[in-house]
């Protein structure tokens, strides 16, 4: 960590305030110019309060060199995380070299719907169900989800095609009906919801995070480091779009954000097009970019009837665009040495 | 609501989709040219799906003529809301022509802190007193308020000056531990926190919302709906910066926003300037741009030390920064015709 | 084009103001419910001035269902256009169902660097060669190019190899050094730089035309608009990041741009992804993605030896890291279909 | 300047690098810490190429301490710059404790319509004239100005009340129509044409400089620098709103840049409300905003009917409307301590 001080800082008060900071455990060197003094901290600055830093009369700028998170970070950690789900007997296993293609409806609607999709999904080629029973929804009056009953219909459509599911939670006072959800998905608009990640980080069950609409890499992987912290290691990162001023998607998909997680982190990261874009027929080519740009997954929604589904129907492929984009993002995948 | 149909959708078609949605209640006048059908929703549109209407394979584009928002909106409630708060045995008024100033630290640290900060702004003239007891940290590592203990400290300060207090709630589950807080404030990254915004709207207690760094003015409007859906009406919304690609301020303060939402609503606007822009020195200027710009109010961070400040010291105020700038935020706010 | 009025115009003003829009060409339908009153103007509203429309003191909303570009758009020009290139006694198409390698440094800056670059970079299967000669510069005091000179040497490297060049103008003034350039780089800052684009459209050159950092899709397309109004149809469309709040990469590649451009659109589109990044270790990734997404191209920074680099080192890739990539993208353009 | 080198650099390399920039002129202080080298270069760092630094395999981070303009720096130019604009046998100063409000029509369409607007705000206490000749025009069908034969009428305008008249040049080779012209401004989407910038660098005239849409406060200080580096010292700031994701305005207002280049700068700096909102009913209290803020003046859009006007003219106020807003600014730049 470096500080820049205030021109015309006395050397005496550089001195002082060099000890004040060795009290905090680093070294301080201090590099004295005819204009400018320098600080450089070394040793474990992790403790090191940046924000009142700041906030000191003599400080001019500070730089952090080292990141701010630590469990979360690539040298804590240098192996990928490898995530292993049972699923009907055996394990499927996110990260680690692997492509997974979770896939299903916005929200569940009825068991027709749940268990129609879960089957055509299955047939093409998905190893993870995906369906919201708890909905974030901007406005009051739209549909908010089935809640329990969704999430009971999509313990019936994993039990009828043996695919693992995800599914979102928003409340922790809900927890205890997602015993049987392989993936706890927390959503965009939660990605900062501390007390919510402070509780995870006690469970023991993979959650899926994804990324704020307006948060940085940086804030992503400290949002995870929340969770980490409590010990739970089993996240995926997810890459869903940050807002910016382009309306012409919903929002603008930085697939920056897969190799710049993979090299910062150890976490799997997953890309969610669908919802980047918000448009079923852009939701291909984009897909196929995140695997190409080195993603551990993408996440794609997919209803058997886009026109009636309740919530971000126009996003939705049917199952019959579903199929074979899955079958082309394993080629995909395949050339970045990915196996299924 | 207008609806653009596809070009070269045959009229039976179109009126068999213009029958579908007068079965929601609305009235559809269809427009057909040589190359382009429009209909017209005319009637309460506020219960159509707009998303569910973009998903159709005949629709094109979908513009919304009403506002999404009902309570929140100004032809709903023409008058200025006017909120109400008991205060040392009187009534402070939020909103209908006054401005309110509401000022404190960042987080609670210690009686002493708390108390000293509150007698200074007391006799600068706030109005009210803020101070955070649970706080949304970035890092799981940095200080994360104190919790109960700190909404206690409050209320002794409250007792000791006769200020009435604004605190922020994170947590549905620490809720009863606010009640004697005057003003439960929602932060930035709770706006759009669903099942928190709807305990809340089962309460009779003055929220102020935070708008979110990536929240449009109409979003802003809809999680306040939330709140007015469930029937608490004493809402203040609050600007307090969004995310640009700016970075010489921490957020970019919209002050659009102050005629924006007065003109589309009912509620009473304040002004968070420190957060805004995280910087002492700045904080004045956009104080007084907020009050010239019609706020109904500022919330502003003092603390006694900011160089020891837990968090935020970077953007307060000292007691003595602060007494002319109330003073002088009393003359912009008789100029715009408010009184205390 | 839909336009909402007022409520509560009377319908002798309704009628009175679609009559005067009728003047201007178009077939006015009036639908006039009880609370709203909304008028579908049929026929070509391209004539029509929105923002003009918009200041009508009865007008409330005003809807474009037509894009407000015509030459630029599919339904007008529903084939691919395909831009042919002559090279080295053949013919090198962009568009069209191939994939095209541009290659080279930032800026030229000595015969040596631009001959063994051009060299390595064809050996490694580029297509085109890129170089500055006449660079933007944020700071007055940073290396500005080398000017006539640098288009000198790109001539030399262009006669050594037989690679086609692709170099920046920035002041219409330089146009006659540009005699021999292959392809016309305008470079982001002058998207929309009107006078030279108009006088650009007046030319029969290929012009290379970089996304605004702030600007939507719609506006890129308007900017192309003013090339081909002026008759020039040769132009290839790049997509090279936009600017957001996230600083982990210099800019944010937006390959959503990729889909949509194309869907929108009959030119050509040519992602590059050094200038997006800023980081010659993400290049790789992107690039593939870029390829994946359906891009007809690519433009890679390469300098012989980036420590070096006059400017933009830190995105530069080496030769012997070219190499492999351009390889690996040629299988990514099979996947989509693409030959050379 | 701050150096941080990739961790385990040995001692050796990092002597020999610290010579190399010691031969571009500074002092290089090295503190080699456990884990991290950290190199304070000391001196006039302006010369220091920061992308060229980034671009060396030694280094890990960069930190800029000093601002990268001069000439634009307050450190520089401790006073307040003064810019004088003769006017009608006086001469009118903006900047240096001065507010000055410049007022008129977007674009020039007829002799009546501009001096009759000229006269209007004249009478309500403007102290410049706007007007457009050279329109930039996101649709090359929209009406582009009256180019000449407008600047003419502006000159008319002029001789007929006395106020001296602000006009945007686009290209450079149309100089020699603005020899009258008293302001020449340079247009959002021309602040980074830097052969444009550097011509006007040559010449003695007053510029006003517009932020660009996506330009950060130390870009458009940057542009301002190139302009300074040529030898032409007046030089008006004008912020005009950035693009962000909210689109309740066409442009988010920026108020922050005010009291942030008044700070880093010593040029005077003007808030353009109109072109920011894009709204006529939000101007006013913008405009109100701005001046609290400590703006040296204001650009208000007029037009005498605004209905018709050519182009914005949903953003122009009608001089009725102008005259009392006029009236009220005069009242918060007095508050503020200015005068006329």
């Amino acid at each position: 960590m470096v500080v820049a001080l205030k021109k015309g800082t006395p050397p005496e008060e550089t001195r002082a305030f060099a000890e004040v900071l060795e009290q905090q455990g680093v070294t301080v060197h201090i590099s004295q110019g005819a204009s400018q003094t320098i600080l450089g901290l070394i040793g474990d600055t992790s403790r090191i309060d940046e924000e009142r830093l700041r906030a000191q009369r003599l400080v001019e700028k500070v730089l952090r060199v080292q990141a701010p998170y630590k469990r979360a970070s690539r040298p804590f950690h240098p192996e990928d995380t490898r995530i292993a789900i049972p699923a009907d007997g055996k394990v499927k296993t996110i990260g680690a070299g692997t492509f997974s293609i979770i896939a299903g409806p916005c929200s569940v609607e009825s068991p027709e719907q749940i268990i129609r999709v879960a089957q055509r999904v299955k047939e093409a080629g998905a190893d993870f169900l995906r369906g919201g029973a708890f909905k974030p929804r901007t406005s009051p009056y739209s549909f908010q989800g089935l809640g329990e009953e969704g999430l009971e219909l999509l313990l019936t459509a994993k039990k009828e095609t043996g695919l693992p599911i995800v599914s979102e939670l928003m409340d922790i006072n809900h927890i205890d009906a997602f015993d049987e959800v392989d993936i706890i998905q927390i959503g965009a608009r939660n990605m900062q919801n501390f007390p919510l990640l402070k509780e995870l980080g006690q469970r023991k069950k993979p959650i899926l995070l994804k990324r704020g609409l307006a948060s940085t890499l940086q804030e992503l992987l400290m949002a995870a480091e929340y969770l980490l912290a409590g010990g739970n290691e089993q996240i995926l990162l997810c890459e869903r779009g940050i807002r910016t001023f382009e309306d012409f998607t919903r929002n603008t998909l930085d697939l920056s954000a897969v190799p710049g997680l993979k090299r910062e982190s150890h976490l799997p990261v997953i890309v969610d097009p669908s919802h980047a874009c918000g448009l079923a027929w852009m939701t291909p080519a984009l897909a196929k970019a995140a695997a190409a740009a080195g993603a551990d997954g993408v996440m794609i929604e997919v209803h058997n009837n886009p026109e009636t589904a309740r919530c971000d129907g126009e996003q939705s492929l049917t199952p019959e665009e579903f199929a074979p984009l899955a079958e082309v993002l394993r080629k995909y995948a395949a050339l970045e040495g990915r196996t299924r």
